[in-house]
C-alpha cells in the first residue's frame, strides 16, 4: 500500500515552519552583536520557511485518526529529521560561514542528533550568531528526541521508553495526541527547568549570559557544541566544569523520573532512587570515574587527587551521556582509559534521556538475558524469566532487544568497514563511527578531542550524517526507510 | 551440590595417558632426525603420563550412567582442555625449547585450540621433532573439537551442531556412547581421509613428507602452525598454496556434510550442496576473494591478476576457517581489507568444523533475527519465525544464538580492555584478542604476520591462552566453570 501524502506533507510543513520560526532567536542573538551578514542569513531563511511552512500546512485538510499508520509514522519521525538537518544549514551556506553544503548538513545533523561532532577547524571565526544556532540545534534536537521516545516512538513500538512499559497502545490518532499532549507537557517542564537552573548557576560562577547559554544548550541536549576550540577547557573554572559535569549526568538519566523526583516530593525522590537503570548508570559512572582517576595519577598526567577526579568524572559524564564536552585531551591518556570510554560510548545514557548510544536498559537486559543464558545451560528445562527490579521482562521485549544489540553490533561493523577505505589509522575509524552512531562528538587519534572531522570526504560525511541520524532514531526507523519490505505493497 | 569426583578424575587420567601416548609420534621423530635431546624430553613426558594415566584409569571403578550429569561433563571438557595443554607443553621446558613454562603453556593452548598464534620468535631454531609436536597438536586438537561439537557438546546442550537439532538427547551415559561412537566413526573416517588426501596431494607437488604432515596437520585442523618463519610463502609454490588454500575451506565445512557427500553419492553431494550454511559461506568467500583481489590490484601490490587471485582466496581461506597460513604480510594491505578481515574472524567457519569463531550458522540466524525484528516494526502482532532454508528456527534457539553474540562481544570488549593496559596499539589489542578468541592466529600490526606474541607480559599471555580455550569451546563451557552459580550447592 503506498503511503499516505497527506499527513506527511502537514507534518512536513510544521517542522519547516518550526524551524523558520526558531531561527528567529538566533536572529535576534546576530541582530544584538551586530553581525548583519549572520542575521540577514536568518531573516533570508526564517520567513520564507515560516511562510511555506504556514501556507502549506494550512492548505492540507484536517487529518483523521486512521491516516497516519505505522508506515506513515516511520516515514514522518525519519524524514523529519533528514529535513531539519537540511533546513538549520542553510543560513550557515547562506551566510558563507560554512560554504560547503555536505559540511554544513553534517554540522546540522550533528547539531539536531545532539551528537556534537564537528567539521569546523577554527570555531572561534564564526560569528556569535550562528554558534548561537548551532548550539541552539542541540536544545531543539534534545527536546525533540524527549518527546519522540518518551510521547511518540512508544506508540509506534520502538523506543527505550517502550522496554520498560507492559501494555502496547495502539496506534490510533487519539491516543498519540493524548499521549503527546499528556507526556510532553511534564518534559517542557522538566527540561526547561533543568536549563534555566543550570544557566543560572553558570552565570553565578562570572560565566556570561552568551556562554552561558550557548553551554547549558550542549549540556541539557546532550551535544557537545562549545562556541571554544577548547571546549569547556577553555574557561579554566573548576566550578564551571563540576556543574556542567553534574548537569550532563543528569541530562543522561530518564526524563520522566526527574518529573516524578521533582513533583512528587519525598515518595518521587525514593522512586527515583529505586529505578534500577539509574542506579546502574550512577554505578558505572562512580566506579569508572574512579578507575580513571588512579589512571591519571598513576600515569602522572596530574599530581592533585581532586584536578584528576575532576578531570575523570567530567570526562565519563559527557562520555557516558554522548555529549562530548572536554576539558582535557583525552586523546592523550592511556590506551586502557581510551577503551573504557569507547565502552562506555557504546552503553549510553537511560532510556528516556536526551543521551545517545544503546541505552543503559538495553545493556542491562543484554547481561541479564546472558547470565540467564550461563543458567540455562546447567538447568536446560526450567523457565527462567529475565527481570529488571522485581519485573519480569517479556520474552518479546527481550528478544527485541537483543536483535537492536547485534542491529548496532552490525551497524558499527558494516560502517566502519566503509570508513576504512579512507586514508586513516584503525582507532580514527572505529572511533569516528562509534561517535556518530552513539551521537557522542569527538571519538579518538585524527577525530580526538582537539580535532574535528573536516578531512573526511563528502561521501563519509554523508554516511557519518545519516550514521547519526539512525542512531539517534534508534536505528530501526532510519534504517527501515531503505528496506524494500517498508515499500513493498503487502499491507 | 558437589561435584563426583570420580568420573572426573578417570576422564583426566584417561586425557594423561592419551597426551602421554600421542608423545610417542613425535618422539619417533626425533630419534628419525637423531634429535637427541628432543627425543628424550619426550620420552620422559610420555612414559611416566601413560603410565599414571593407565594405572589412575584402572583404578577407578567402572562409572554407572547417572554419575556424569551436566555439571561433571562442563568440568571435564574445560579442564580436559587447560590440562591437555600443561601436558603438551612439558616437552618443550623439559628440552629447554621453550624455557619458560608460560610460553610454552600458550604455545599449547595454540596448538590444541587449533588457534596458530605463537610466542616463537625464531621458529626454525627448534628441533623438527619439537615443531613436528606442536603441529601434532593441531590435528589432535580438530579432532578432538569435531568429537566435542559433533559428538559430545549437543548432549551438553552446547554448540554449533545443536542449533540445527530440533530433538534434544538427554544427558545418560548410554545416550552419550552410542552418539560418540557412531558419530566419532564418522568423523576419524572423513578427518583421516582428508588428512591423507592432502598429504598425498602436497607430495605430489614436490613438498617433503615431513614438511607436508606438518603443514596438513595445521590445515584440517585450521591450526596455522608452519615450520617456517615465512609460512606458507617459504615454499614460494602457487601449487601448495591452492592445495592448501583450497583444503582449508574444506575443513571449514561441517564435517557430517563431508561425510554425507563422499559416502551418499550424488544424493548426498546435492544433499551438501543445499545446505544454507555452506551456501553462505562459500558466497562470503567468494565475494571476500573477489573484493581483496580487486583492492590488491587497484593499490598495486601486484599486477598479476592471478597472483593477486591467489593471494586474496588463500587469505580468506585461511582467515574465514580462522586457520592463519600466510602466503603475504597482510599487515601491509590497506585498511579496508584488514577491517573486512577482521569481520570474517568474528564469524569464522561453520559449525561441525574445526574452524572457530562464532560460526556461520550462528551469524545467519543473528542476520535473520535482526531482518525479523525490522519487519516487526511494520507488523507488530504478526507471527514470523526465523527460518533457515525451510526449517523454522525455535525461539529458544534464536534466543541462545543472541546471547551468545552478545557473549562474544562482552568478551572481546572487556579482553581488549584488559589487554590494552599493555603498552600496545589500538590495533595490536583489538586484533590480538579477536586472533585469540576467534583461534585464528596472527592478528594485525604487533602481532601481524610476520609478528608474534612474545613481547606480550605473563599476565596477557595467560589472559590470551584462556581465551583461546574458551573461544574453541563455545565461550560458555569455560567461563561457566567461573560461576559461582557452578559451584553452589543448589541442584
Amino acid at each position: 500500500m503506498a503511503l499516505n501524502r497527506k499527513p506527511i506533507l502537514k507534518v512536513l510543513f510544521v517542522v519547516t515552519a518550526l524551524i523558520g520560526g526558531t531561527m528567529l532567536i538566533p536572529l535576534i542573538v546576530s541582530l544584538l552583536y551586530k553581525e548583519t551578514e549572520a542575521a540577514k542569513a536568518f531573516a533570508w531563511c526564517a520567513i520564507p520557511m515560516m511562510a511555506v511552512g504556514i501556507l502549506g500546512e494550512r492548505l492540507i485538510p484536517k487529518i483523521n485518526s486512521n491516516e497516519i499508520r505505522i508506515r506513515e509514522g516511520f516515514f514522518i519521525v525519519g524524514v523529519s529529521w533528514l529535513l531539519m538537518s537540511l533546513l538549520g544549514a542553510l543560513p550557515f551556506v547562506i551566510a558563507g560561514e560554512i560554504p560547503s553544503i555536505v559540511d554544513a548538513y553534517f554540522e546540522m545533523a550533528s547539531g539536531f542528533t545532539t551528537t556534537g561532532s564537528t567539521i569546523l577547524t577554527d570555531i572561534e571565526a564564526l560569528s556569535k550568531g550562528m554558534l548561537f544556532w548551532r548550539s541552539f540545534t542541540h536544545w531543539l534536537g534534545g527536546m525533540g528526541i524527549l518527546v519522540l521516545t518518551i510521547a511518540l516512538l512508544p506508540v509506534l513500538g520502538i523506543g527505550g521508553q517502550r522496554i520498560m512499559r507492559a501494555e502496547t497502545t495502539g496506534p490510533t490518532m487519539d491516543k498519540i495526541s493524548f499521549t503527546i499532549n499528556d507526556s510532553a507537557r511534564r518534559l517542557y517542564i522538566t527540561y526547561s527547568g533543568m536549563t534555566i537552573l543550570e544557566v543560572l548557576l553558570l552565570c553565578l560562577g562570572g560565566m556570561n549570559i552568551y556562554d552561558s547559554l550557548v553551554h547549558t544548550f550542549g549540556t541539557v541536549g546532550t551535544g557537545g557544541f562549545s562556541s571554544y576550540a577548547d571546549s569547556i577547557g577553555a574557561f579554566h573554572s573548576p566550578y564551571a566544569e563540576y556543574v556542567i559535569g553534574i548537569f550532563m549526568m543528569l541530562a543522561g538519566i530518564n526524563f520522566s523520573l526527574h518529573y516524578t523526583a521533582v513533583t512528587g516530593g519525598k515518595t518521587g525522590f525514593k522512586a527515583m532512587l529505586k529505578d534500577s537503570e539509574l542506579r546502574f548508570y550512577v554505578g558505572t559512572i562512580g566506579v569508572s570515574t574512579i578507575f580513571i582517576t588512579v589512571m591519571l595519577l598513576a600515569k602522572h598526567f596530574t599530581s592533585s587527587v581532586e584536578e584528576a577526579f575532576r578531570l575523570s568524572f567530567f570526562e565519563v559524564s559527557s562520555i557516558i551521556t554522548t555529549t562530548g564536552y572536554g576539558t582535557a585531551d583525552s586523546d592523550l591518556w592511556p590506551l586502557s582509559v581510551k577503551m573504557l570510554l569507547l565502552l562506555l560510548m557504546l552503553m549510553g545514557g537511560c532510556a528516556g534521556s536526551t543521551g545517545g548510544g544503546m541505552k543503559v536498559i538495553r545493556v542491562m537486559i543484554g547481561l541479564k538475558a546472558v547470565k540467564r543464558a550461563f543458567a540455562q545451560r546447567l538447568h536446560p528445562k526450567a523457565v527462567m524469566p529475565v527481570r529488571i527490579g522485581k519485573k519480569p521482562i517479556p520474552e518479546s521485549t527481550i528478544s527485541a532487544v537483543m536483535a537492536f544489540i547485534t542491529l548496532y553490533m552490525l551497524t558499527l561493523g558494516i560502517s566502519i568497514f566503509i570508513i576504512s577505505f579512507e586514508d586513516v589509522s584503525f582507532m580514527t575509524a572505529v572511533s569516528s563511527v562509534i561517535a556518530c552512531v552513539s551521537n557522542i562528538g569527538p571519538g579518538f587519534d585524527a577525530v580526538g578531542a582537539t580535532q574535528n572531522f573536516a578531512f573526511f570526504s563528502d561521501f563519509s560525511k554523508i554516511l557519518l550524517s545519516v550514521l547519526m541520524i539512525a542512531g539517534r532514531l534508534e536505528l530501526f526507523t532510519i534504517f527501515l526507510l531503505f528496506t524494500p519490505r517498508f515499500w513493498s505493497s503487502d499491507k
